[in-house]
């Protein structure tokens, strides 16, 4: 297996290296092959690395930065002047190919607003996504993209969504040919918006996609579909709102224990699993989403990230870094479009 | 309490008059001064009535009509060929005054369709929307609107529908002074599409309104707010989402109950709750969606309604025609819009 560099901005998220050092600890543990950078305030990760004996470790080098993006930072002011941030270090080590891929769990509009300004769109790729995968009824995943990246509207990029999407679900998870589906308000041909319309047109006559028309709601689970596209605005508002539904189960459920000493039991037996399957619902929680269509692999951990989920977000971003995803795209989308010339 | 008069499509929805003739019957029973048109096949009525001894109950009148509206019947077709069908006599009902308001657990597109050309919209009203309520954390309840009556999307439209759904939570919810919140993808007021934040300009110079910003898709269910507005292509994907996400967690529990019989039992117990639950959360299912913006009340209840959710779908037309909603919203509107000019 060959080396694996990863650039981790270890300042982001709400616990910062609390929680990003010991995830960093079991990665290089995990694989033997695997050097990380870790970006941000030397002495603060210092102090963590000695908590956890791991001042010296030959994989794990850390580049100190001064600059840290908050969390409320609004992205055009992170942009512009936090380049000397933890974020844009991670970000920089990639586009100057001294890292594989980088993994941040901070403020996702800064994060996207950096990544696509240092590391620049693939070529051909009119605009990136955010992508993530959901599990359904039969315990298989699902990659829904975009999940906010942009809210920008277009049949072409919705196409490439369905491209991208389609090599993740192949690459990443080792789906063969991938189903496609478009996220629409109903499944009949005639329903959706005009640019919908369009995109499935596009999708249909595509030999390179496995496209099985539309998709709704409720099918995002159903395990209609490997891939599932829809505009950053869709996606973002069905993500968050599974996010909400996560929570008021939970508070229900509370709330539902407090009735009897029984049911408190019952309850507190069953909430671990249920606590476990909510945080599979929530990518972002459990193994980060992907920004897919630049030129470097990017992948965003949850703000509320702890230890085990930003150690998945680094593992999801090995994958990437193996199978090359940013050059699959590349060559994925290159051959569609010659075909359709 | 003066006579409310309610014309119902008891051939609508999967079980047909088997759910819907044990919902007429309990209603009349609740409400003295309820009477019932029960538009549909009459000898299958009849067969129904007499299996529950209320063959002649002075307060449910039977109204023969031949077509049924299939579940998948394409809305354009149902309009041009199916006026003779008992969704389409119950909608005449309402138009010629002779019913209060109209409940329908059949196809929704046909539904919507021939409900916007019988009854028409409202004076100045540019569009109709779906509504209905969900539950917060708190157990507050919380509108949200439109869920698919009509993915075109202008800020006007969306003005419109949070002046819709104030009048809504006003009116029937009994809430003071509605908060109502524009979904978006961020609460940041640069976030969303250039009409959301036309909207939102508009929304927050209307004295009438008491518009609280941005909400994103997890505080559906905070309770940020008493109004959630967006258009119906968001509206439709976030509540098929919520369904989705409910069925995937029953799965995943059944899928745990497995385990052992401990859990077997645990989760046997808890099921009940849990379903009741995401019935609520599914408002489609539990008290119907309102067909609001137009010159009549029609109640939409869910195609695999239970009689029970159809039930619950006639209190709430029931509700609807004692606060007169057309009215008021016909009246709220104008006010609104004469303060604009």
């Amino acid at each position: 297996m060959r080396d694996i560099r990863i650039a981790l901005d270890m300042m982001g998220g709400d616990y910062g290296p609390r929680a990003t050092i010991p995830a960093a600890i079991r990665a290089v543990e995990k694989y033997p092959y695997l050097h990380l950078y870790l970006c941000g305030h030397s002495q603060s990760i210092h102090t963590f690395l000695n908590k956890h004996n791991a001042l010296n470790h030959p994989r794990l080098t850390v580049v100190h930065t001064e600059q840290v993006v908050n969390q409320d930072e609004r992205p055009d002011i992170a942009l512009r002047r936090k380049n000397r941030s933890s974020m844009r270090k991670a970000l920089d080590l990639v586009e100057q190919d001294q890292a594989d891929a980088c993994v941040s769990a901070g403020n996702t509009g800064a994060l996207l607003a950096m990544a696509r300004y240092v590391l620049k769109t693939l070529p051909l790729i009119k605009r990136p996504a955010l992508i993530s995968s959901l599990p359904t009824y039969e315990n298989e995943k699902v990659y829904l993209l975009d999940l906010g990246a942009n809210i920008h509207q277009c049949p072409e990029t919705l196409f490439q969504f369905a491209v991208m999407g389609s090599v993740m679900a192949n690459e990443v998870e080792g789906i063969e040919n991938p189903r496609v589906a478009l996220l629409n308000v109903g499944e009949e041909e005639i329903k959706g918006s005009d640019h919908l319309k369009q995109a499935a047109e596009m999708l249909s006559k595509c030999k390179h996609i496995n496209y099985v028309g539309f998709a709704e709601g409720n099918d995002i689970f159903s395990g209609k579909a490997d891939v599932i596209v829809c505009d950053g605005f869709v996606g973002n508002v069905a993500l968050k709102t599974i996010e909400g539904v996560a929570k008021l189960i939970i508070s229900k459920l509370r709330a539902l224990s407090e009735k009897s000493l029984f049911t408190k039991i019952m309850i507190g037996i069953l909430m671990p699993g249920i606590r476990k399957l909510f945080s599979k619902m929530n990518p972002d929680h459990y193994n980060g989403a992907s920004l897919v269509g630049l030129r470097g692999i990017v992948v965003k951990s949850h703000g509320n990230a702890s230890a085990k989920a930003f150690y998945s977000a680094i593992k999801e971003a090995v994958k990437e870094a193996q199978r090359q995803v940013p050059h699959k795209i590349k060559d994925r989308v290159e051959q569609v479009l010659k075909d359709e010339e």
